[in-house]
């Protein structure tokens, strides 16, 4: 039996009762989806995630990634991993029918994401790779490239990668300087570059690797707007057979966490003998990348909101086992009493409350974001625009506060164990390496930042924030309902005033052309945002919560878990929204103290 | 050349400028102490950290403490670290004349201490934990003991450990079961017990361990009343022979950092041949362990902004040479425009001012305390006392504040790298690992937040408290000499206030008798009163810095110095002052959520 990691409860809560995960089905895209569907094909990521990737995490991190004798050695269960996940029809989960996928729901996609995470974020990483490039693959590719590529990803043959970074071009991707030079067939073009931080960009436990692979054509225009998008296979297929493509690994990074999971240096071109395939239009490629960057954004923060769960559950379970001291309000009365659990001390309750409330706010808000790519999906027009928005505006959210809040849960999590913690007897030094990734792959917390503030803030004259707020009045206006969420509700409405407040301040300078001073402080104002949101999606916890516990008359585990969520909701009530109140003092204050300027030499 | 990894600038302005470390060579016991030699003991200390700890500190990290046939493995050079340590006599630097020590003032050795963690704060544990030890065979063992050990202790030929935690017994000592039974000799013990978590329990760069060990005298009290101290060394000595006295390594811990510096797990007694040496009375060893346990915990503060130092200056110098991306104000405008450094970008120089204003406002703190210790010892009477009540009272705080917010420091430092910094080609995943142990050992955060509000602020009826609020007052009052620092003071005085009003507050649970609730957020407590004194610390820097500006009229290098710490104190009260509104919030609001009663089915 594997240890818990997760909260099969609490996910369904999410899929059946918060965000009624079958209610697609009425679209003939899900039509193959009903409630019952959507437990089975939990019930077999369980499968996976409890028999093959979670009795290997620790593994993995022990014995890393390595580069030698001219190739990179994984863990050898890496396969049965990739390969059960490409006959459960997981690897294609999202794609369609059509391309050999399993045309699930984005909110299901999510919730066994999040499983696979919490199991064993390393090995996630193959098949997320793979899922993400096969992606674009199916939406921007030829039938050609589909029909070369698809079956075998989709089958776990083959990984998939995705090839941005280069050593001069990190986050700002406009300065990359792989080159694709066409050659005399249509389409195909002869790649020469280098690609850093490739992960699983090459290893023993498959056949192929496919690169999506972002270069650009000579004569192209000088940044964004002159990057294509390119398919470089490791070997590519010629008379039936895998020929080698002239993509050599030169270097492996060693990395403080997500150690099982290679992160590679790569070189294209280095015999001129490296061919692409293009994807789509020319200069297009950072277009069609957004698509999948965005997706991943969010499977980020799944990672971090999973990574965080797996860290509450063991101290959880370390609290409630392990003895130390007297309680608090017995304390030195009886030199001779027995030593409590440390689950009754304040101080580990509080901790353990904190992880609960950003591991089940995190997931709300994943969730949250995923059911709107399904109404994507599933609706027309107005409406479908308004999804899209909505999608497109929460994603640096999703993808921050999870990762950003998941570090400081992790840290909570460790700090249960005490020196036990910092061991590697326990997983939670593992973790806490682990997810420290996830604030920076997939664009820094920086980035994100920026991406929220500086675009979609005002994104559409501000109609995609107005569609924002919209939904969080519509779910205040239904906690309400209950007499005792309405307190809450009015301190969500206060927060978000003052949220609003912040913002109308801070657009001023955009207004006034000042783009250095209106994004000087975006990260606090992510931090202050991210709060908001998730206090909403306690908010909306709560309500539905509350709902069951006046309906259903639940008894036993039932009735405690519903009594918990609106503890925990009172829990970041009281302990997290206040933390914006700082926030605002700051954003609100018009002292200049980190732009450049004459400061430079301040920095000693 | 040695890697830049703190200021010397920086330390001169606390020793000199700010804390006038030469001023206590009036006293008898430091008048062979001078400006002079304090410059020369710092360039000893420079010298050791620069040719022998730092260039290994990578190195111990990768080839990690082992235990192996029988064993326990370190880095070879161990040995000449403590070795040269003990030739310019920095083992026994706080000690006396009289036991061979160098009698140095604290701030001079908390100085000193600062640069060695800096350099690589794996290795310092072995020095450390011999000082510490010995202090205490100094401070309280008989002529015999001091004669048997301490020479060779401070030469650098012994190592010396301190031995409290069980596996049963950790943050609680109360609950020790480590057992000493009477010899025929008058002092003598057969011990039996064990010990974890033993920083340099054994290993293989020294002749000798000296154990200071927590142990129960048969029949002794329950609780911490009955707790002695004793010596037990690894070999003991018979007719001038080194014979094994049967303390045992029987495993060791693998940690997250720190892995140049063993811990270890011991059995003492398990062939019943283990003698122990009483250190002074019976039953007072946690009396006499406390002294050494408050020298350790600034210690580990010293630690924790030692280790934020090296991590800011790392990122500073990165930040100055990686180019990536465009400067806001420009950014879009020409697409052909080179990168600019990162240190231009906004987010960046804040978490480098971020980085900036914990380090330094930590170790004013640290020396702020450090200078306390020197006055106690050149003080008599009230004022004596008075300096005692001080350093009694700050003690958690400087370890809590330079660790918790050191923590966030070297994970800002970390993010300024990007990817780059979660890999091993630069120090920073490894600072991070390091510095994560530090809010637990030697107390952690919980117990240290314990200590301040449970005991220090209502400390002789409030009379520690009142002598540290009369610092603060009298420092405020030194700053509105200068027009442009009266605002902060200002500031400093109102969060002050809000923070009596706090007090004020959970003082009132401890009167209605209601402990659990008095203490149940006392980590919340800290955090307050912990950015608070380091707003404090920050005021007395600027007054001094302004003073210079004022009177000096410095130029170049000299005039960038001190108008950085003014741009870093008036950072500190934008960014992290406002921090503690939220704690405010939470701290005076009424909702219990974390104590025990009916929640216990809350935590699911």
């Amino acid at each position: 039996m594997a240890k818990q990691y997760f909260s099969r409860r609490n996910l369904n809560f999410l899929l059946k009762e918060v965000f009624d995960a079958a209610s697609v089905t009425h679209h003939p895209e899900f039509s193959h989806i009903d409630a019952e569907s959507i437990d089975m094909i939990m019930d077999a990521t369980v499968q996976i995630a409890d028999n093959i990737s979670e009795p290997i995490a620790q593994e993995m991190d022990r014995k890393q990634a390595e580069y030698e004798n001219g190739g990179v050695t994984v863990h050898p269960k890496v396969k049965d991993y990739v390969t059960a996940m490409g006959d459960a029809g997981l690897i294609g989960a999202a794609a369609s029918f059509e391309v050999g996928g399993s045309q699930l729901p984005h909110i299901v996609n999510a919730a066994s994401g999040f499983v696979l995470s919490a199991a064993n974020n390393a090995v996630t990483s193959y098949v997320g790779l793979t899922a993400g490039a096969a992606g674009l693959i199916a939406s921007f590719g030829s039938k050609e490239l589909k029909d070369t590529y698809l079956p075998d990803m989709y089958a776990g043959k083959w990984q998939g990668t995705m090839c941005l970074t280069e050593p001069q071009a990190g986050s700002s991707l406009h300065y990359i300087t792989s080159s694709a030079s066409p050659m005399e067939q249509d389409g195909m073009y002869k790649i020469k570059g280098q690609k850093i931080y490739i992960t699983c960009g090459d290893h023993d436990q498959t056949e192929n690797v496919v690169h999506l692979y972002l270069a650009k054509i000579d004569g192209a225009p000088a940044g964004t707007k002159g990057i294509s998008l390119f398919v470089v296979p490791k070997f590519r297929i010629e008379n039936g057979e895998l020929i080698d493509n002239d993509v050599k690994t030169i270097g492996i990074y060693h990395k403080m966490g997500q150690k099982g999971a290679p992160a590679i240096h790569l070189q294209a071109g280095a015999d001129d003998n490296c061919y692409g395939w293009l994807v789509g239009e020319p200069h297009r490629g950072l277009t069609y990348m957004f698509q999948m960057m965005n997706e991943a954004r969010i499977g980020v923060g799944t990672t971090g909101a999973a990574i965080a769960s797996t860290a509450y559950y063991a101290a959880l379970e370390y609290a409630n086992e392990r003895p130390q001291g007297q309680r608090l309000d017995v304390k030195g009365q009886d030199p001779n009493a027995p030593q409590t659990m440390i689950i009754n001390h304040p101080d580990v309750r509080r901790m353990l409350l904190f992880q609960k409330a950003v591991t089940e706010g995190s997931m709300a808000l994943i969730f949250q974001g995923a059911k709107y790519a399904d109404m994507i999906h599933t609706t027309e027009g107005e409406e479908k625009e308004r999804y899209q928005l909505l999608l497109d505006f929460l994603t640096p959210v999703i993808k921050t506060y999870p990762t950003e809040m998941g570090l400081q849960s992790v840290s909570a999590g460790l700090q249960c164990f005490g020196g036990a913690g910092y061991c590697e007897d326990f997983p939670l030094e593992r973790l806490y390496r682990d997810i420290r990734i996830t604030t920076i792959y997939e664009g820094t917390t920086g980035i994100q930042s920026q991406a929220l503030l500086g675009r979609n803030i005002t994104m559409k004259n501000g109609k995609a924030a107005m569609a924002y707020f919209e939904e969080v009045t519509r779910d205040m206006k239904a906690a309400r309902t209950y007499d005792d969420l309405k307190p809450y509700a009015d301190k969500l409405a206060k927060y978000a005033q003052k949220l609003q407040e912040v913002t109308q301040h801070l657009i001023g300078f955009a207004m006034k052309g000042d783009a250095e001073r209106f994004l000087s402080d975006a990260t606090l104002y992510m931090e202050f945002f991210g709060t908001v949101a998730v206090a909403w999606q306690w908010l909306k916890q709560a309500t539905v919560a509350k709902e069951a516990l006046v309906t259903k008359n639940p008894q036993g585990d039932e009735l405690a878990f519903y009594e918990s969520k609106l503890h925990t909701m009172r829990f970041f009530y009281a302990y997290e929204l206040p933390k914006t109140e700082g926030l605002a003092t700051r954003l609100l204050d018009d002292e200049v103290l980190t732009l450049i300027e004459k400061e430079k030499e301040i920095l000693v």
